[in-house]
């Protein structure tokens, strides 16, 4: 049974069966968040779902079904590229990020060799 | 049968079915690639495969299907994160350039303060 209530998790409830004090899918999918499973279940099904969890330590299955629903929810709102439209926009974002980044640097060192000697007051202080 | 050989595609001959012309995944799956549709049906399932490319337009089938295969790689690399581990560290990446940028434009700013007058020869030329 679910750890939270006396009704049976949402996965039980979902795919009518009798939820066991064994359960493996009680702990994460609590019958206050029948999305969640639901979302799982209609991408990976719940035989891999339970699969995965098996593989998986006891303290890792948190994190597990927790990226599972992210996952699942991500390829419901864009079936085509699920979350790995996600990675494709971050890394974009880390390209364009690291050339800015090369870019100011370049006008640092610019404005640098522009102020000569005033740089080693400011990095370090002139000496003598 | 598969666009590219006379051999079933690499999903019928992984369910051990008969590949018909019209199969889903013959043009996604070809039998030169047997990991590409193993990967995909140990984390999702050919069913759910199935239902993800029949909901989706026809040109955009193959981008489903290398999203999926990337999916599931990296569930299978990674059973507790999977491909939601790239997105974790991406976001921190970018997190970590735009604070560096951020840094490197405030250092920017106060050479160009030092430097007063000279600001304008490097940014648009000095006029008059």
């Amino acid at each position: 049974m679910s750890n939270y209530t006396n009704s049976p998790c949402a996965a039980c409830k979902f795919l009518r069966r009798k939820c066991t004090s064994d359960c493996v899918f009680a702990p994460y999918f609590p019958p206050e968040e029948p999305t969640k499973f639901a979302n799982v279940h209609r991408i990976f099904g719940a035989s891999n779902v339970s699969k995965i969890l098996q593989e998986v330590a006891p303290h890792q299955r948190e994190d597990a079904v927790n990226s599972l629903a992210y996952e699942a929810e991500a390829r419901l709102k864009d079936p085509v590229y699920g979350c790995v439209g996600a990675i494709s926009v971050l890394q974009r974002q880390v390209l364009r990020l690291q050339r800015e980044l090369e870019e100011t640097n370049a006008d640092l060192m610019r404005y640098a060799s522009c102020l000569g000697g005033e740089t080693t007051s400011a990095y370090g202080g002139r000496r003598g």
